[in-house]
Parts: structure tokens; sequence; C-alpha cells
């Protein structure tokens, strides 16, 4: 928190990297790892689609941990007796401290933790996904798509470096600024964005080039998350993204993509932000709106043509222990 | 508040009425009373709106508390030296303290204050406006409506009982609610109640008859707050009112009809719920949205028929020293 009541968001995390070579220590190796993940959470989003398109299921398993935390940030209580099966850890936190044991900063999901040691490996989630694209190549699914085509990654990293501070970033900034100041600057930034971004998908299907990229699984998360959190809890209340044409379009086609929708749980999201923030929600009640069931409408975007996943193919099924609830 | 966490409005209010016999002391007298409102209160805004129907201004003059409050309750903070410049005070509470020094309940908007004396005469909301109707009938503008014909009354109060319980009162509790059970059973019975508005007002272009009666001025309060307030502050998120096609454009068609959104302030009325509730909204800061410029548009309501004012006409301007700010 800056002195002007600006939300200031720690950017430094664990960088390491698990790669094809190992240069890092920690090589791509199937069954080695388990990326951890709350269902709440936008950032952790990002790595649950892209395992999900990859088609990573078997050789990296995933964690979830549960919407609600304290003080100590994330535990496994959705699990029997509170603990992650195969990490065999109540809290997240213990990952990090085996990583660090004066491990300073947040205990953040997304996080790839080393099943042997118990180690956090990252929790740098930008480069997560890029690695999970690029250095997980060797056992992806056949028909995997390409998220950042070599030709298309300056526009990718531009759009999702204004999408990152203006969105991603911005509703936080929104709902946790401190001055009246504060807000209103970053309202007038976010808002100045979603128009940007209806403008830009009102006549392509996807956000650069004409297949699904990086910079959409960036962008999404967020969306898919606004009418139910962002736009009440974090007074992001220009319009609700309903009432955005393209953007609500361009969500609910992603949506019904395999890898989107089947990673997003409403009332785990809805807890999470209202029971989590106390400091703007004290009561900690759960508002019961908005009705999910509108994200399965037909949204009409296969008119603007796009190859959701280029030369490859869609994802197959939610592996069984993984499925999220049906809406509505 | 009750044990279960639900809230409970106290409304023992101070019953003694102005009337044309003055058979509680006191009588209708133009020039002798003083309505005080303020902009954000929708009970207040009952009377401020059966003010301006009948056209009473002349005759019964108005102060506007400002949209703040402390734990003294309503002042007049907007006004020159924060004094009402007719009553002299500063804060509403001394006018209910030289009415009973012993006053114990809230000290609430809307109040008819006696000039003369100082005192409050009566702070009963629902019976007010009914007086303003029938009492003052003799110093109403030629063409005032009828807003509580004698043949439509028991369907008028029927209507009105129900809108206050579920709707009124409803988004209060809702939003007040002290436990998840009490919230969640507040908010179905708001949504069941809205639901049968909606219908209700698919197929009529008013709630009971074929004109303006006082079962619109008792519903039209909360609804033109809705989406500003009570769809995030209060949590009533199921839809946004402009998401409910029947209720917004009825609500749009009376914003557009004189004598309704002449009265609406909606910074005022943001900045008090979110300043004063700070047990549900800490923080004090005020969303910037939504935009309000929706009111204005079409609402095609005239094809419903209807006559808004009966044999009666529409009132004339707002008094130069009343208007409210041009939306947006």
């Amino acid at each position: 928190m800056a002195a002007d009541g600006e939300f200031k968001r720690d950017l430094r995390y664990i960088t390491t990297r698990i790669t094809a070579d190992g240069r890092d220590g920690w090589p791509v190796e199937p069954g080695r790892y388990r990326l951890v993940i709350a269902r709440a959470c936008p950032w952790a989003n990002r790595a649950a689609i892209v395992r999900r398109l990859m088609g990573l299921e078997d050789v990296l398993s995933m964690g979830v941990a549960g919407p609600l935390h304290d003080e100590r940030s994330w535990s496994f209580d959705l699990d029997p007796d509170g603990r992650d099966p195969v990490l065999g850890i109540e809290r997240l936190q213990e990952a990090f401290f085996r990583r660090d044991p004066e491990y300073p900063r947040g205990i953040t999901v997304p996080a790839i933790v080393d099943i042997p040691t118990g180690q956090v490996v990252t929790n740098d989630f930008p480069r997560m996904t890029l690695d999970l694209g690029r250095e997980w190549a060797a056992h992806q699914r056949d028909g995997a798509p390409d998220l950042y085509p070599d030709k298309l990654r300056d526009e990718i990293d531009d759009v999702a470096l204004k999408v990152f501070h203006d969105v991603n970033n911005g509703v936080y900034k929104c709902g946790f600024a401190r001055s009246q100041d504060a807000y209103e600057g970053a309202y007038r930034a976010l808002w100045e964005r979603l128009d940007w971004l209806e403008e830009r998908l009102r006549t392509q299907r996807y956000l650069v080039g004409d297949t699904i990229t990086e910079a959409d699984v960036r962008l999404w998360p967020t969306l898919v998350r606004f009418d139910a959190v962002y736009h009440g809890h974090f007074k992001c209340n220009r319009q609700k993204l309903a009432e955005m044409p393209a953007l609500w379009a361009y969500a609910r086609d992603l949506f019904q993509t395999p890898g989107f929708g089947d990673t997003i749980d409403f009332e785990q999201t809805k807890t999470h932000y209202y029971g989590v923030h106390r400091m703007i929600n004290p009561t900690g009640i759960v508002p019961s709106g908005p009705d999910p069931r509108g994200w399965l409408t037909p949204h009409g975007r296969e008119a603007l043509g796009g190859r959701p996943f280029g030369d490859g193919t869609a994802p197959g099924p939610v592996p069984e222990g993984e499925r999220v609830p049906a809406l509505g």
C-alpha cells in the first residue's frame, strides 16, 4: 500500500524454472511436480487453463487449495483430512518454507512443487504458463495448440502488459484502494482499457491473430470473475461485463471452449473474495447473485471466423477428480 | 438486529398528523411547515415526489439535509453556515428534541417541522404522503392527480404492503443482514417479489389501475436506487434493474415523468450509503459507477396506454432552489 492509498502488488516471485534442459536444477519430468492452484484465483486459473490446453493432466498433477485462508494463506481444506493427498501437507506455506525457511513474501498460487523434496520450485505465474507451453513440449498431447507463436510474441506481450496493469491487476487496484483518488484513478484506467478491448474484439474473435493465445489466457480469468466478484466487491461498476456486448460474447465463447469454463467454480470464487477480504466486506456474507447460467448462452462469435486451436485440436474431457460443479 | 442476524426496522414514528381540521393540533396552513428530506433517502423521496405532484412547493417549503451523517444523524451541511435557512438549526435532531427532549428513537427523514415552534410534527412516512394527497387538497395546484382513489385503495394497500416488506425494506434486510441465512432469506423474498412485479408490469403501465398511484410512488424510490446502491452495496445482485426489461422500462418511464426524476441526486445518494454504512463499507470509498445516463433512454411504455395523471395534469417545473444536477 503506497502513501496515497494506491494498491501495489509485490511482483517478486520465486523465479527458478522447470525447463527441458534442467538448467535451474529442475528438469521437466512426468510425475515429478505438482501444480497447486485455488479455483478462486485468477493468476492460478491461467496455469490450470494452459495445463488443460496442453493436455498435461497426466504428467503434471494438480492440487486444489480451498477458497478460504487465514493469515498463513492457502490450505488444503477441500481434501480428506485437510491434507493434499500427494504432498501430504495442510498448508501451501509448508512447501514455501521447505524451499526457504525464511521465505518472506506472500504464499501465492499458482505454485509448482517438486514432489520428492516438497519444495516450491516456482510461483512466477507469467513465466509458468509460457514454460508449460514450451518447455513441456515433449509431454504434451497430440494437437496441443501453440499459444505463443514466434511471429506474434511482440504483439501478445504488448497486449498482455496493458491488460495486466489496467485489467488483471487493475481490478485489485480498484478494490484495494485506500483513498477515493487512488480508486478513481484505477477505475478510469480499467474502463479505458475495457473500452479498448471491447473495440478490438468487435471485429476479431481473439485478442491477437486468429487463434487462442497467451493474450486470451491472461485476460479471460479476470473477465470470468468480473460480474461475480469485481463488479460489486471491487467497485468496478461502470457496467457489468454482461453489458459490454463484444467482451461478453468473447468471454462466453472461451467459457464454452474446452479448457476454459471447465476450470471455473463460481461458488469457490465468491466464497474466497467475500470471505477473505474482511477489510472490504467485514460481514463475510457472500452474495447469492449473479445467476451464472448466462455463461452458457449462445455467443455467435463463430461468425467472426478464427480457428480456436490453430493447427491443433480441442483438449479432451476433464479428468474425473478435477471436475467443477455444473452451473446453476 | 434480531438474534439470527436479521435486520428489523423500528417502525415506531411520531404519528401526529397535519390535517385539514387540525384535530391533532396541527392544521394544514400554507407557509407554516417545513418538509425535511435528504436526497439519498428513499422514504423521504416519496414525500418529495408527492409534494411535486400535488404542486405544494409554495405552501410547504422543503429543507434538504446533506448525504453524510454521524451518530447524531442528518445535518444541514449543504446549507450556508451548515444551518437550515428557515429552521435555523444545524441538525435535524434539534427539531426532534424540541418535540420531545427525551426522544429515544432514530432521527429520520422525511420529517415535517412546525416552523413557529421548531418541533417535528411527524416523521410517519407512509401516512405523510397520503395526507399530502388528501388533507392538503385546498392548497394543491390545479390538475393535481388523485394518487389514492377510493375504489383502488384496497389494491394499492395490498401491493404497497408486499412491496414494503420484500422490496423497500427488503433491500435493507439484504444489506444489513448479519448472517448468511438471514441474507439469503431476504434475497429470496426480494427476487420473488421483483419477478412478480416484472410479470405484472409487462402488460400494464402502472402498478394499480391505469394511472400513477401511491403504489408507484412507494415502489419507485427503491427501483431508482437499485443499480446505484442496492445491487452492489446491499448485495441485491441476482440482476441489475437494467436487466429486468419491464421493471427497468417502468422505472425509466417514471424517471422521465415530472415529479419523479427531478427529485433524484445520484451522487448524494451514493455518497450517503457508501459513506455512512461503514460496517459494510469500511473504506468509505464511493463507487464511480454505474453510468446514470441510461435513465434518459426511451422506454416505450406509452404503447401500454395508461394516463399518467388520470384526469389531472403533469406538475410544472421544479422551483429554482430545488433543482437537482443533470445526469452525467
